[in-house]
This record gives structure tokens, sequence and C-alpha cells, in this order.
């Protein structure tokens, strides 16, 4: 029996989508990075948000730029990941509708929104 | 300029739902937990997540009884805290859209679903 | 059978005491905190810390003035949790020998440090 | 000015090593891990804690048999990364003495101890 509350598919797909951003963002934030580390750090946060349920695919640039300037002005060779080093992306394919995502840094704040809905 | 790829504004709100509880699950899974430190992880957990954008309520339960049930099998007099041990409803209300979602255990696994979206 | 190289009491415990911080600072960094939600934080960090192993005592301080102060810059009404809104103080009791640890912000650092040792 | 109370440098070293270990443990429990992504996950975890002071070797030992083995009960095909997936081996330099540290299963409990202090 459905209701009227229902979610639809396109916004069960939305609601996946945010979980892997979440996860994401709160699984690694906090994680010791450096220029030096960052490669072997994007491609486990791929690799680990990529077996999650309807997930196609993950993207996650750790803005090596961003990094050296933030080094540059401090005593240590490394620091904390947070979201003003990410650019991240995230396709999830849920019951044939595909849902793409991203992160980037607007106003100050790692903002994360829907890019577009395809397949409702 | 608005594309027919757009979000609506109930998969906005759904996704933002889905951002919280990735959230919640990764910022806290793992924390050492006890029955006599359940409650205050709970509000903590609560607080926090509210704090976020959308975010009408948070209501988690820690559930004692399981806790209680693996530390009968256990040398150790806590545990880290995990799915089995959650109940959790995330309430998001996004641009006059209500959406009510929440986890429980089904299969073993610490399923997330949406139970209901209002005012689309 | 025993081997010069074998750790001491004291050494153990001081080994004890930096997992806890190791623990408390990487599974809460990265909480959405702000200053309505900082008491409630404290108390679970807390509480989960002393579940773990010869921990005596834990006093986590969220410093409300540090928190208003990078909210004074901002669009957002919190932030994340992480060393230069915190004092801690954990105190290790491994097998008679006490040892107090701090962490605090030292030229833009949370540096942990041994206080002292007692009891070796 | 000294005072008995304060920590010996292997006693420091020792804080330094357990600092590690928290660290390494309570940031990445809780990560979305399978057979496939254990190796970029293993390698991640080396290059960010080697990220930290003294830190002169970390060794990360993701158990595929152990992962394979909780996977073949279970309808999903990835878990969370927790202590029985992982065994562990830190070395810490800290101004000339060398701390080599583990962490391996025992009794059920990940149990993470000092092996060997060096150049006391």
């Amino acid at each position: 029996m459905t209701s009227d509350t229902d979610p639809t598919v396109a916004e069960a797909a939305c609601f996946e989508a945010g979980i892997k951003f979440g996860t994401l963002y709160h699984q690694f934030a906090g994680t010791p990075v450096s220029p030096d580390s960052a490669a072997s750090l994007e491609r486990a946060m791929e690799d680990s948000i990529e077996n999650q349920p309807h997930c196609a695919d993950v993207t996650v640039d750790v803005m090596i730029d961003e990094l050296e300037a933030e080094l540059a002005d401090s005593a240590a060779d490394y620091t904390e990941l947070t979201g003003r080093f990410l650019e991240v992306e995230i396709v999830v394919d849920y019951e044939g509708c595909e849902v793409v995502t991203r992160m980037a840094m607007e106003d100050g704040y790692p903002l994360m929104r829907v890019a577009s809905v395809r397949g409702r």
C-alpha cells in the first residue's frame, strides 16, 4: 500500500546521495593531511564511499594549492582535512534515477548541493 | 534559469536529510559507549546534528538492552557505538517541505530510509 | 621473561594516556558545534573517554568565547569542532602510576603533552 | 627548572605513540570497507598518520580473510572498519628514543601495547 507522503524514486535517490556526502565528510574530516599524502587520501575516500549502496561514482580532489597556502603560514608541515581543501562529486544511481551532487566552498562554508536529477 | 534536471524542493529536502544521517552515523560511530554513558551521547548527537541547516528535530535512542546483551558476552564494560545499538529519527524542514527519515536495523544492516515527505 | 626493552609501568601509563588523547580528538573533531550545543558535547566527550581502560578522569572545556569569535565572522551559526576550541585534561591511573596530560593551543597547533607522572 | 614528576624522554615518546594509535583507530573506524577497497585504505591510513610529529613508520594490514569471513554471512558486500579487521604497527622516534607499538585482537578486544622502548 502506498501513500501520497511516500518518497518518489527521485526523492529516495537524493536521500541516498545525501547519506554518501555526510559519510564522506564526517568520516574523513580531521584526518592529518599534507601535500605528499593527499593523493592516497583522495583514493581511499573514493574507494570507501563507492562501497555504499547505489553509489555509481565518487571523485575527490584534495586541493594541493589550498593546502600549501595554509601550510605556508604554519610551523607544521601537515594540517587536518576540512571542507576548504576539498572538491567532491558523487553520482548516485537508484532504480534508474541518476543524481549528480557536488561539494565546493561558497561564502566560506563547504556547500553540498544537488547538481542534477535525471530519469525521474 | 531553471532546467528540467534541477532538483525539486522535495528532492533537495531529501538530500539535506541524507546529509544529516550520514553525518550523525559517521561522526559518532566508533565512540566508546556503555550503559552509563549512553544518555549523554544521545544528547550530544541530537544537539550537534540539530545545528545543521534545515534540521528541525533529531531523536537518538542508544538501545541499552542491546548494549547490555553485547557486554554480557565480553570481558570489557564498554563497546564502540555502531548501528545495531541505534534508533534514530531526523526531521528536515526545507522551504516548507517536511521530510521524516529513520534508521533502524533490518537484516543485520542499519537501514536509513525516508518515512514521509509532506508539503511538496 | 622480561627484557630491558620492555616498557616500564610509567611508560605504559603514558602510552595509555596518549591513546585516550588521540581517541578524544579524532573521534570528535568535525562535530557540528555551537555555543548552545557545547555543554552537551563536553559531557559526552568526557563520559565516552572515561569508559576506556585506566582512564581516571577527563575534563573537556569547549571554549565558548573562541566559538563566538569564530561565528561573529561567519554567515553560519555553528562550526566544526577543532583543537582551537578545546582545552582538555586527561588523568590515567595505570598500575599505581598516575599520569596527568593536557591539550591546549600553542603556536596555532593543539599541543598535547604530559604534565606529570607520579608513582613510578 | 625540572621536577621529579616531569616525564622522561621515553615516557614522552610512549605518550606520542599512544596519540598516533588513538588517532589512527578513531579517525578510520567506521569507514566503509570491502576486500577491493582495503588496499587503498591501508595506504591512506599509513600516509596520514606518518604526517604526525615524531612518527617514523606506520604499517597497516586490513585483514582480507577476516573481511571475507564477515561478508560471507552478510547480505552486504562491504562492512565498517573496526579493530577485528586490523593489525597495525607504529614506530615513534622521539629525541633519540625509539618506541615500537602494535595493535592486534586479544580476547575479542583490539589491544594496543608497547612492544619495545630503545634508546632510553
